[in-house]
């Protein structure tokens, strides 16, 4: 017997089929003898239906009235399976965030959790009930309803599941696991039995939208164990109410991965721009005169180069920012050239972030001159580069994105069996 | 300065462009000085989609996860009128049925309002804040959403009126008062200035579905002042914001009635079937042998009308039921006929029901007599005859109905101004 918190995304709930599929799902489980406790995204297009209109109502709407609005989908679909659980014998009720309650902190729209009272979900539980959890919400400290951002629903089934000390959270989405790279791009690509926290938490912020990074932070700190697996798939089909392997990948613990890659994935991120300020006056505090405002307008800098200066006075900028932002981030420039100091302002867009992630990396060395090397024999420029503890990016022109995620992917045997 | 609740029904709040006409009749409020509360119902379809759904989860859905489905319907319009307030300057926020709370009993799906704490609105109304309260829902003793059955947003604007001692229940919706009779039979029929509360009462019962019967009822044990009044109306037209006599019909007590008429309005319900049991034991309990199990299979019996048994053994007995409940009552009927003793059931379908409606009628005697004779005169058959204190209601084939409405329109002088 164990206790599972399970979370089913938008497209898992699309309609009715779809929700009853779920619940087919859930009494696997229920039959299986554990407790369980399931978490719900809103219908996919619902979410984005109800934003529409807060926006029609006003582009500068209130934030707390977004979230009554928006946190709507999420209790229908709670409702909707919690009857069609009923339907088929299984003894369920629906949570809102309020009832429970999941308290937040007062940023609406983008609420973070602060404490989830568990204790009457855990007593139902016991008693057989399913819990059916309106994900993406909580109870603000001024009594209404706060919505956790975009994608919140993965958040809401971590940190559940850290709150009723479940033995498992298992995500279910539209693929079958986390890949060694994007299946798309690389055929060869394979699902990993296992990722660790860290190695989830790089692939999540390089471009893999399996899992909402806030959720494998939580997942991470809290050590809640965590299983990427697919909603698609039959719910009776052999295998998928394993409990200590079912299909899909694990996120877990670096200690309860025995035997660990030197390198584990690759990621990519598209629509990357680089922005080079000329001839910048060499002085203390220039940086903190060009980051300092782009922070203020919300553009997230990410790789930053910086050559050192030939005669000590003058010295080039380059650094990394989002296609859509490069529009935004060139005007916050220009409004403090004077500030800042510098010549002229250049920009490419079109970029490609490739990383090579893996928690193997810390003893192991040469691992980024094998990348730079195999990109080299493919002629593939290498335009900046950044490392950390477990990860190298490496920003080339995005034309050659494809080839580079394959290469590499290949470089480190991440398509052999 | 007067405290004003506000209720938009579905129709009135269809859409973002209803919703911003809606946010201009409450600003005219505002603007005039008044406090104001404002009570929604769902965008119209929204509830029936939202039930449809339900049933489709299973037919014998659980009415707790109903209510938590259906009530997003209201939850959604609260938070769409705040934001459009907000947008054109005017200080609102969207209360839930839970966060007042509006209290209920238990009976989910069709729940009855016990109490609701107004301290907190009124407190913000003071202040200058408009309250947009989600209609049709409370908090039930389980600490669940209730809702209080199809229509029940009249309900709750009343109630809400009588909790915060308002000065005045506007109803807005898509027709501008009560008519003395249905305008699309009776072209003369006025528009009423004012009427009782009994009337409206037997108005609304009989057919007329400007007003749920509930919330009539509760205007009058609180003494609520209610308005009917038309949402599609320039919400800056003159007069709009007139506080004694917006334009409308005001439902009110009787002794504000200053020239009561003896008859102020016709009302009909169509659909209306009879069923005769011949050749009944005339024994004491044949009725409640009879209308119990009908009761039990909720089937609303209206008129009853027994012949005096000739021989003193034999009788026979007619009722009127909706054509819609007819093939039900006949197999209740079928499966106690052993108990109940009856030789054969027939039924006869297509039946109207014409109903003359005064509380004038109380003092003054003949009014019956007028009606029979009216109808005599266009060669209409008299069926059934019920009367009440301050009603006398007609069966007649429904073929006549409308001929039946606008003969008795006229008979009573209801079509001159």
């Amino acid at each position: 017997m164990a206790r599972i918190v399970m979370k089913f995304g938008g497209t898992s709930v699309a309609d009715m089929d779809r929700i009853r599929n779920v619940a087919r799902h859930v009494k696997r489980e229920v039959d299986a003898g554990h407790e369980v406790a399931v978490v719900v995204s809103a219908m996919s297009g619902k979410t984005n239906e109800l934003v529409a209109w807060t926006r029609d109502a006003s582009p500068m709407h209130d934030a707390r009235e977004y979230d009554a609005v928006v946190a709507s989908g999420e209790q229908v679909t709670s409702g909707l399976l919690a009857i069609a659980l009923q339907h088929i014998g299984i003894n369920a009720r629906s949570w809102q965030g309020w009832q429970i309650p999941i308290r937040t902190d007062n940023a609406h729209g983008a609420a973070r959790i602060l404490d989830i009272d568990g204790s009457d979900i855990v007593r139902r539980m016991g008693e057989g009930q399913v819990a059916v959890i309106a994900g993406f919400q909580g109870l603000g400290p001024d009594n209404r309803i706060a919505t956790l951002g975009r994608g919140g629903s993965d958040t809401s089934a971590v940190a559940i599941a850290a709150a009723v000390k479940a033995d498992r959270c298992d995500i279910y989405t539209d693929v079958d696991g986390v890949y060694t790279t994007d299946p798309r791009i690389e055929p060869k690509a394979r699902r990993m039995k296992k990722i660790a926290f860290e190695e989830m938490l790089e692939m999540a912020s390089l471009g893999a939208k399996v899992l909402q990074v806030r959720s494998v932070e939580l997942a991470m700190v809290h050590k809640v164990r965590t299983f990427v697996r697919s909603s698609f798939e039959d719910p009776d089909a052999p295998g998928m109410g394993d409990v200590l392997n079912p299909p899909g990948t694990l996120i877990c613990d670096e200690d309860e991965i025995v035997e660990q890659e030197v390198v584990t994935g690759i990621a990519y991120a598209k629509d990357e721009a680089q922005i080079s300020l000329r001839r910048l006056a060499d002085r203390p505090g220039v940086s903190a005169a060009i980051f300092g405002p782009l922070a203020e307008a919300h553009i997230n800098v990410d790789m930053i180069v910086q050559n050192i200066s030939e005669d000590g006075s003058k010295t080039d900028m380059t650094f990394t920012v989002p296609s859509s932002d490069v529009a935004k981030a060139m005007k916050v420039l220009e409004e403090n050239k004077a500030r800042i100091g510098f010549d002229v302002a250049q920009t490419e867009s079109g970029l490609c972030k490739v990383s090579v992630i893996g928690i193997g990396m810390r003893s192991h060395a040469g691992v980024a001159a094998s990348a730079f090397r195999a990109l080299a024999e493919k002629s593939i420029n290498i335009k900046a580069i950044t490392t950390s503890e477990i990860k190298i990016s490496i920003l080339i022109d995005g034309a050659y994105a494809e080839l580079a995620v394959r290469t590499l992917h290949s470089a480190y045997g991440l398509d052999k069996t």
